[in-house]
């Protein structure tokens, strides 16, 4: 049943056979360079942090228009209030940093370290993309309300990062990158988690080999608000944790006091983090808060699909990126020698960062290169051996157009066919036609030509004979 | 049967669908960075000069040690003689510039306008890839002697240009590649040609929608040569006349002049670049030069394989890269409404400007963009639906976990799933369904479920009944 073709997606799709059989489908995110937003970078700092912090005054906005959904979509960032906006704006050429805006600049900030970035021709303050998912939240207001929800996509793209290189870690590497935009519950979170465990599945990785671990963001969120620690700086306090394992425990609590946490806060918030049951941390929490709510419905689910021995919760994943609202996981090798395999989580609250109306959404991110170092650990990587149905050779110099000729014929009936190109003795013929495992050899001689035919020899059976050129199937 | 993996090429692999049934490996050139060889950008001007016109003076060296091949590969390039290179090496941090690195540095400088190009964090000048074509010869060179020759490989890569956007003409774009490495004979030639005409076909396109103009830029080397034109200009002269439908004739003229040309031999030049048939080339160019024996060979070839009416000589043609050596030809809308389709040839020196022996190669390169915008001209765009097999839902909100399992069972058994994740009325349900595509519709419902069964709507039949889980198919 014919739809409306969509142009973009015609020649730069890219098939991932893993990815084939499930409901979703290819985005790719072809703008690589992504804009730095250069006027964001050069706005005074002063304005930008007195707007930063009297935002916490500012009244939480839940309801979202365009959905209409608004129970599920919990806080922190704070809605732009629209009339005010229109109503003080900031001297040309300079703007305010809302906390949305503002997180967003964090992110950029500590991107910097690592980013490709630089000006282009026309002065333009851009980098070549350490992810893919503002690609795509940039896609989604773009498209606006034409793509009913939700969306479920996925993308393989390239992104660079200007990083010390480790096992596991270059500074160019593809991203498999999967989401859901547009459904609130955490449905969609396990439905991400199912899709990586079926591919790791494919690939011959068990849950004895990795595991993903588990959390929300919202049990940080619910220990810094019953300690009344100002919502703002949530995303600051997630990235610092996230160097919990990278940097010492010191250098930690000395940049969580710098956000203005208090020592109580700092020590409840590091007592939380060990966490590793769902029964501790609902002693800890309560049995009300919306983030024990969706991990429990999480964990359920996974038992459902059937992967429930490959997740476990633990307090302490936060996830690096300052966008993540709600569950956060990664996926590990339960040997521990390498880093984080995948990682993903909700992010509720990143369209409008961009500009955009908030829509839920999750997803993940999945490189191509911490994988492939665990399927040579585990022995598990295929030979993948070259395949080609047919090798074309003449025996004349003289024979090579209708050699030629012959591969055509072959080729408009799909075949594959390796046409020798060369004048090569046939000890060489065969020898190649072996390395890439050729099912059968073509030989165009003078006699046989003349009569309109063509020697076959089946190279798996020897077995030989003359065909016709018109009934070569 | 197994082989040796080639654990570089796992995850990295793009599959084109329209290349698949091809006896072409694909390879992807991950790199997209390139290094502007710095050190050649600093080195001092004076030096430069007096090297490569020095250069003309040196015997012309036509062996190939590593190959064997030696007949067919003519000039224009000039070894570097390694006994001089090694006593007299230019002072530290320093470089000569023989011709054959003098032309990839035009080369580059001549791009150096479009390019995107930046320092990185670690002083390198690197740029983002504008073609694939360096990319190959670095990669070949790299795998050296242990890759059996001939190479025949394809990729489909991003590339950039930095330039004024036009019809067909973007700052990135995809570019499918084809290179055939170390074969001397036209039948290289002929048989690229041959994969673009069955990409052609297969998307609907015929000889009446696109030709191809077909040249040597041996053409021009033997009339330089009638003239006694250093070698060493060869490379300029073709990049100059390359712009010969884009700037008028005079700046033309007075280009060939500033490349020290006589007038005599711009008249010449200018007349054979008008020609547009064999016959009148050998008229002008007599019988023995290798460019009409090249010519001569692919246009009978072309007969041979079928697509002789896809293909014309036109003398004009000469391609704006500086590296090819041989046969070039570019693929041309019939209608004259858009750019060069596609372009390439032969490069058989390119290898020596990187470092690595000569290896004879040729190639072409093939942009999405131009395409897309012919089949859009002609109407050829397909139409392309998203398809899926199953569409899963829960009737009843506690059931999510059951339709998630159905969802699990299915896709173990490689069907495509798309799990409905929210509470939705089925009138939304069916809408979806249809907008996908889905082939049947599994309800997951209380009173089913407690039996182990579920019902299965055929969406194109209307035909409904219940079946057991483990029965669904």
């Amino acid at each position: 049943m014919p739809a409306i073709a969509n142009p973009s997606l015609l020649i730069l799709l890219h098939h991932h056979h893993h990815l084939r059989s499930r409901r979703f489908a290819t985005a790719l995110l072809p703008q690589t360079l992504l804009s730095l937003l250069s006027s964001s970078i050069r706005a005074p700092a002063l304005r930008a942090h007195s707007t930063s912090s009297s935002a916490q005054t500012q009244p939480l906005s839940t309801d979202n228009a365009r959905t209409g959904r608004s129970g599920s979509i919990s806080s922190p960032p704070v809605q732009p209030d629209i009339a005010q906006k229109i109503d003080i704006n900031p001297p040309k050429g300079t703007r305010d940093f809302p906390p949305e805006d503002m997180r967003l600049r964090n992110w950029l900030f500590n991107n910097f370290k690592e980013l490709y970035c630089f000006e282009d021709r026309g002065n333009r303050r851009v980098a070549l993309r350490p992810e893919l998912t503002p690609s795509l939240a940039r896609l989604v207001i773009q498209k606006g309300k034409s793509v009913p929800l939700p969306l479920k996509w996925f993308a393989v793209g390239q992104c660079w990062r200007y990083e010390r290189m480790t096992r596991g870690r270059r500074r160019e590497h593809y991203q498999w990158n999967m989401d859901i935009i547009g459904v609130p519950d955490v449905t969609a979170e396990a439905e991400l988690i199912s899709s990586i465990v079926t591919f790791f599945k494919r690939i011959g990785i068990t849950a004895s080999d990795v595991g993903f671990k588990v959390s929300s963001r919202k049990v940080l969120q619910e220990v810094l608000r019953g300690y009344s620690v100002p919502d703002h700086l949530f995303g600051r306090v997630c990235v610092i944790i996230d160097k919990m394992e990278k940097i010492p425990i010191d250098d930690i609590k000395k940049e969580l006091r710098s956000a203005e946490l208090s020592e109580e806060v700092i020590e409840e918030l590091l007592q939380v983090l060990s966490v590793k049951s769902l029964e501790k941390l609902e002693e800890k929490l309560g049995t009300v808060g919306e983030a024990l709510v969706d991990l429990k419905q999480l964990f359920s689910l996974a038992e459902k699909y059937g992967y429930a021995d490959w997740i476990q919760f633990d307090a302490s994943v936060v996830r690096g990126i300052a966008y993540y609202t709600g569950i956060v996981f990664e996926g590990f090798d339960r040997e521990g020698k390498l880093r984080a395999i995948c990682g993903g989580g909700r992010y509720d609250h990143l369209l409008s960062t961009f500009g955009g109306d908030d829509i839920p959404a999750c997803g993940f991110g999945f490189g191509d290169a911490v994988i492939v170092e665990l399927l040579k650990e585990k022995g598990l990587l295929p030979e993948l051996s070259p395949q080609v149905e047919n090798i074309v050779c003449s025996l004349d110099q003289d024979l090579r157009g209708a050699a030629a000729a012959v591969a055509s014929i072959l080729r408009q009936k799909g075949q594959s066919v390796d046409l020798v190109l060369e004048n090569k003795p046939l000890k060489w013929v065969f020898k190649r036609a072996a390395r890439i495992n050729a099912q059968r050899l073509i030989l165009v001689g003078s006699a046989e030509w003349q009569k309109g035919m063509v020697g076959v020899k089946i190279l798996t059976s020897g077995e030989q004979y003359e065909v016709k050129v018109d009934e070569l199937e």
